[in-house]
């Protein structure tokens, strides 16, 4: 049915066409298609969305690309060049985001991961959810392990990782012919050097049009002959409206621990959140969440007042921890809160390590991981928050001490 | 009066047209025009000057931008895909610059600040002038300092810092309605990072139609919430003609001092200047300036014979260093003089904050620096000297060893 | 001949044609003509070949420009934007290259030579022919060193140096007017820093139409003011189907000796290769090859079962060592053996100094290195074997242990 419609002016050069899909970039057979703007009648739906594309210019953004599926209810940026980080996304007129510090879009090729010893990262950290990982996420640091060949490496690792400063090697866009015809954005990013890591990211981003949630839907495979570690934590990222003076994170913990001594201090109130704050240093606590019988868990965060709120819902045997990042410092320092299921905490891997916290994938294995993130305004809140509490079930919370 | 006028050909894909004024560059509303050359007729002016814009193609150079304004007594070829550097300067038909033997002008994307063992930025080192800082200037090496959370925190700084190797976020021409029709070329270069510092460059160059001379205005702005600390280096810098057996030095020095051992030795003849030397060793003189009543300072570097000159005129409250580098080297190792007043020496932040040289800005808070070079010959040339001696005003020098 | 059927469309916009010669890029003039494919025949030429150019899109890989000559024998593709490294080569149906996991093209902007502990070269790693140097080659870490002020420095040397991350500053392509009309790519590479090494690369790709055999014609000057020490490596890389189980190297042997302790214990089959080996860890053996009477030595890789091989050809007075690299792990992890002629051995350059192999060019002096490659199939491969017999001519092979 689509096969014709897709065969639009602006894809007169696009070399690569299929049914239902379409491929943006290939770096194999050197497809990069050029900006386009295309519209659900155009492709020869019903219903009011479109997909875009755009190659930013200019500064330190010029050449990343990015692409924009807007629905009715939704609208959601995604950066090929930047790992398939997914910069913002917009609720009707909520911005489910963060505004950095950090503010500029910054092409990989302008990031130093070694810099500032290790915490070159942070420069263009921005995004409503940055995956980090696959080698290595959490702190920098150095770490010694046992390498490919058997004999003691070290390394120094830098804060969360290489995938969302690399760029992907192709991308797709897919139309599912069936009902409801969920458009789905899929990008292969591979982190793999010789004699280091061969892991590849299949990863995917997509929106089911007049639903007001998105799906991250990835696979990490081990694409190398060795059996290798990785981690991988969504890192999304949470500010104004949704954060305020107010807000509460809503988790069923099963276990539920501060980063360090500071957080250890402020645990009591991990579930509520200040306002703006100057000179307020970071809080992290670290949560085992409890699943439902069905094997997911979700986390909800509450906008001040109750009257949205944004979730993140996943399965534990995917993603068996969570990590609670209270960062309510001044607006111009970046006032954000993140909400991060991951392979572990992010502490570096030496502890994760240490700790039992470091998948290995044998020669040729994937694991996938799926989050549904959603939104919800007026009533929707309670039952959105009724569905965590259901899954607590008053069930105890074991807290402990700083981890060792 | 010019509104229309700007309407024209090359602009037509140019998305922000303004009276007097050309967006070329904004990352925010993803401007970026392509390359364009004006004359002033063009733009409705009197007057024989022109401004232009490429993009250099090739090599290590693929995607700089260069933005020249050339006027009957001056050009100026500015970089602000470099940190808004002045990469050229020909008065006539006298280069005022240097020959570098990083003689490329490279991306910064292919810079690696960290290599070379903190001294990467010397091999896109090439400008007439380049700003050194903005978080810090001078010698790599490992500063401790207290971060923004209270914390001691350990970085290996850089040689002179990220900001000549930062693109402008947003770019602009503008022009004076009034007399003398003042052209100016404005960037803003971000040097920021979540957890770090949050500086804000606003960067002018800008030359008078006919007049022998070129004006650096900048604003340097903390725009956190935290106070931070900075550096600024003002690395003017200047080969043949400028430059040769015979030339001085004319500054009006409070205080001098040499750098290091091998300075102390050389102190004697620091006004004046070898001819290319194979084997020379860099000689860095520390000099504290007099002002004029006015709160301006003013050094002069002397062509040989005294036919030409060129000099730097600034308020020592706003730079109260100035920093004369001798590097009379062999020409294919890069025979130079740099003229650099700045905020403090280039010791490694360390040193220079146990000095008192590391000012420091309040959340919000700017910071100008306006400097005035310009271009002197037969008569202009001993008004210019003049000039200098009157500041000094046969006041003493006061010489001390190397600092410790 | 050539002059008038030069202009043709494709190059309309190209700014820099001569009789028999295009300027491909100049950064000083800014040349950088787009893509374009030209047969023989629209050159004004007898035969079945052409030239090409194409800037790779997307990815990692945005922005690299690839050309490829095509001859009826031989298809050879260079990457001027890393260093004129030879991506690929192909003798008729047969790949004379391998398949690295580190599989895309990568741009050096996206490469980061101090990651991973100095090993960040590994990333891009997958041609067929790469260039180790030129300031160092070999293993990193640290070298202490006199520098050009005669201080002693310190420097993190990175794994097998920075050429071939570096963009060609001029690529011109030139055909001999005279028969055999050799094709030749000649590209300009500059590694250079103030304060730093100032080597330039002048490399030469050519190709005789009709010949299995392509040519690396290398000339390395130091354009610096000093005496500059420098490596280079000819890091040649080959996988399927010139390698396979039962594949033999030849190689005249004046001296034989293990890397390391496992080659050590591996030395005896040094000449023979195994099949892809799940957790093979690589060999490494180092030689000092015979001269044949003309000065010139051959190293053979023959296939499994001889029906065809691969051969390089060089002089011992330019390149007097020859490291031979087997790799032969699984698929996955790079099924590879290296055949290295270079100016010294891949130990870090701090060994290699010690041991003497490290050549330093006076001001101004340049070396020229040639290398000859060719394939044989059929009763070549039986000749080219008697060839290298003839130069070992039954003189012994010295053997030593794993140097100091």
């Amino acid at each position: 049915m689509l096969a014709g419609s897709w065969l639009l002016l602006p894809f007169l050069c696009a070399p690569a066409l299929a049914q239902n899909s379409l491929v943006l970039t290939d770096t194999v057979s050197n497809v990069h298609v050029p900006d386009f703007s295309l519209s659900a009648s155009d492709l020869g739906f019903e219903g009011e969305w479109s997909v875009s594309r755009q190659t930013l210019r200019g500064g330190r953004q010029e050449g990343v690309d990015k692409i924009v599926i807007q629905t009715e209810a939704v609208t959601i940026a995604v950066l090929p060049t930047r790992g398939m980080s997914i910069q913002e996304v917009r609720c009707g007129r909520t911005r489910v985001g963060w505004d950095s510090p950090s503010a500029e879009i910054v092409h990989p090729a302008l990031i130093d991961l070694e810099s500032r010893n290790g915490l070159g990262w942070l420069e263009g950290f921005n995004e409503a959810m940055v995956r980090c990982g696959l080698e290595f996420a959490g702190h920098p640091g150095e770490d010694e392990f046992v390498d490919n060949t058997g004999n003691t490496a070290r390394m120094n690792l830098t804060l969360h990782g290489r995938i969302g400063n690399l760029p992907a090697a192709r991308v797709e866009l897919l139309i599912d012919e069936a009902q409801p015809h969920r458009i789905r954005l899929r990008g292969t990013v591979f982190e793999r050097s010789f004699y280091g890591p061969k892991l590849r990211l299949d990863a995917e981003v997509s929106i089911v049009p007049g639903e007001s949630s998105w799906r991250v839907a990835d696979k990490v495979t081990n694409v190398g002959a060795a059996p290798q570690e990785f981690q991988l934590i969504y890192h999304g990222n949470y500010g104004s409206p949704l954060l305020g003076e107010g807000s509460r994170l809503v988790v069923p913990a099963r276990t539920l621990a501060p980063m360090n001594a500071k957080a250890e201090n402020a645990i009591d109130g991990f579930e509520t959140y200040l306002g703006p704050t100057e000179g307020f240093v970071e809080e992290v606590f670290l949560i085992e969440p409890y699943a439902a019988a069905d094997g997911t868990t979700m986390a909800l965060l509450v906008a001040p007042g109750g009257e949205f709120a944004t979730s993140v819902r996943w399965r534990v045997d995917e993603l068996p921890y969570f990590t609670q990042w209270k960062n309510t410092a001044a607006k111009a320092d970046g006032y954000v809160t993140g909400m991060e299921p991951g392979t572990g905490f992010p502490f570096n891997r030496k502890l994760e390590r240490a700790h039992g916290r470091v998948p290995k994938l044998a020669p040729g294995e994937s694991r996938s991981f799926t989050l549904d993130y959603a939104f919800h305004s007026g009533p929707q809140v309670d039952s959105a928050e009724a569905r965590v509490r259901s899954i607590q079930a008053e069930r105890p919370t074991e807290r402990s001490g700083v981890p060792d």
